[in-house]
């Protein structure tokens, strides 16, 4: 890759302070945090919890409800905190979830990863892991305001000679029903910017990889107009990949806040809401079929499915035989979902 | 297996003259089916047509509408018929679909079936197949009204000696949204009576692997209140087996109609209906989370994705964290589909 701009970590203050704008106290106890305030994963902790709430926060004011907030534990050890808003004003579905988990990894998983390309050794088969993310899909009611989709996570495992071996993951991408052009620049401007402070080439590499992972192969469709992805990032260290997922995480208000206000009071016909329904139908899809993460946590013993399929709008349909009339607003979204285009 | 009663073959009747009563005329060409009738590919063909042909007009005949008919062809051999009435005034949507394909088996449907324990020789990496079959899932309106699935289908292998393998597999199922148990009844004692022609073992042991089949693991709930299901079916020989599913495609009519009927005019409150919703949305999260034959479909380059999905409901709905309140209706149901029982 090209020249990198490494920028310092900015200051990230006082524990006890910070936890008193989050939904909830935070999964592992602050005074653990505390001890712990310089390590990765408690760095990393603090990060989700904050992006919940400021995203949290962000939508309740334009909605005028207030999140559901539902504290879980996890059996195996950790556990999340799932905020909801449901059938609300300008809310149809809106899910931020943040879950920190830990344990021995599930043989499932450690397949998983091993056909990702990773090596793994484990010490007696046991592989002790730690995960942690913040994930959220937001299914306005309104047709003409987009879903919008983030997830940011980290990864750690503990190798059978003590070394650990750790990574981010993430990205934040929009699936609109009709097609802004404004709206899709905007979008597409906030993650390059975000992305541009850490490395020229992210915007553009991630961006591809948006649009490679969220393809429904059997509609030969993409889920949405993309965004950025990216998955097992490790290089070229803990503290500028760190640097970079905050960026990203503190650019997801900017990014979606805008379009919602913007289109809060746009009208609508039966026939546009219609559309939408259909649309929620291949969210669906997408969600079921082919995500990895949806696929990984209904299949790990002990998740919280509820959590986990929040990301399912309050409503969906399928109609057989659907296909928008050519020329209509309709056909153009078809069009770039299709054939992904750049934004910038 | 305990004793077995052998029915003689009754006689199948004119190509031509039977030809007349379908929804459309056959996928294979009329004069190929009269050259070859006493081959089980062409008796099958027959079989999962006239099955269709019935069941589409007993439906017409309680609903009033008329079924949409599309023939299609599929670019690798063969092709389908797919029948469907949607947003009519019984039926929300029902999908009645008939598949007749051949070609070379694909590499990952051959793995598929290898991973069940099939053993298959390919002739310079081919394996020729036939495969057919009639499926069919109606979704009502009416909340009282239960939603069917069955299939039957026939699979044939050419083998690197020349040799065939074939198999038969297939099962009917009923998901009511509210139990009732005079209904459940009629539906089992009907297979029942279908099964017990041919073996004394067959209700009974397709009644527990439907059970065990139609299960969502994640939500630890069954998809309904079963039925029958078999796969794999080759014993004692293919005219005994096929007599066997003859039996079965039969007995759709007489198991569902009366059901329907029997409800088609309950009234029904707003609350039952928004209840339909919810458990539309655990029938597509089985459909496509779990059946085996939709994720086959859905992975299988050429197949018609439309005919696959048709299964899915018009709506369906999610709510974050629904509970039936315990001792109402909702809860007795969710009780029999958490720990089946025997109807009969």
């Amino acid at each position: 890759m090209a020249s990198r701009i490494v920028l310092p970590e900015k200051d990230e203050g006082d524990i006890l302070e910070r936890c008193k704008s989050f939904m909830c106290s935070p999964i592992t106890d602050v005074h653990v945090l505390q001890e712990r305030k310089d390590e990765m994963s408690t760095r990393m902790e603090m990060l989700i919890l904050e992006t919940q709430a400021a995203f949290c926060k962000a939508l309740e004011q334009v909605d005028g409800g207030s999140f559901k907030v539902d504290r879980w534990q996890r059996k195996e050890g950790g556990g999340g905190i799932s905020c909801v808003l449901q059938d609300s004003k300008v809310f149809e579905k809106a899910g931020v979830n943040v879950s920190v988990v830990y344990g021995n990894l599930p043989e499932e998983a450690a397949k998983q990863m091993r056909s990702r390309g990773k090596v793994l050794k484990a010490k007696d088969g046991k592989l002790p892991f730690c995960a942690m993310g913040v994930s959220s899909v937001i299914h306005p009611k309104n047709p003409h305001i987009p879903t919008v989709h983030f997830n940011y996570r980290y990864f750690e495992i503990e190798e059978a000679d003590g070394t650990k071996q750790w990574w981010f993951g993430g990205g934040t991408d929009l699936t609109p029903m009709y097609l802004n052009q404004e709206d899709a620049v905007h979008f597409h401007s906030t993650l390059k910017e975000a992305c541009d402070k850490h490395h020229p080439q992210y915007y553009s590499d991630f961006k591809k990889w948006c649009d490679r992972y969220f393809f429904i192969n059997h509609r030969n469709e993409r889920r949405g107009i993309g965004g950025i992805f990216f998955d097992d990032l490790d290089s070229p260290n803990q503290e500028e990949v760190f640097a970079f997922v905050k960026s990203c995480a503190r650019s997801v208000v900017p990014c979606y806040l805008p379009i919602v206000r913007k289109h809060v009071n746009d009208s609508f016909s039966p026939e546009e809401k219609a559309w939408q329904q259909l649309r929620r139908g291949r969210y669906v899809e997408f969600n079921l079929v082919y995500d990895r993460g949806t696929k990984f946590g209904l299949a790990t013993p002990g998740s919280r499915i509820e959590s986990i399929l929040m990301s399912l709008p309050l409503t969906a349909r399928w109609e057989y035989m659907h296909e928008p009339v050519k020329g209509t607003k309709e056909a153009e979204l078809m069009e770039v979902l299709r054939q992904p285009k750049d934004w910038i």
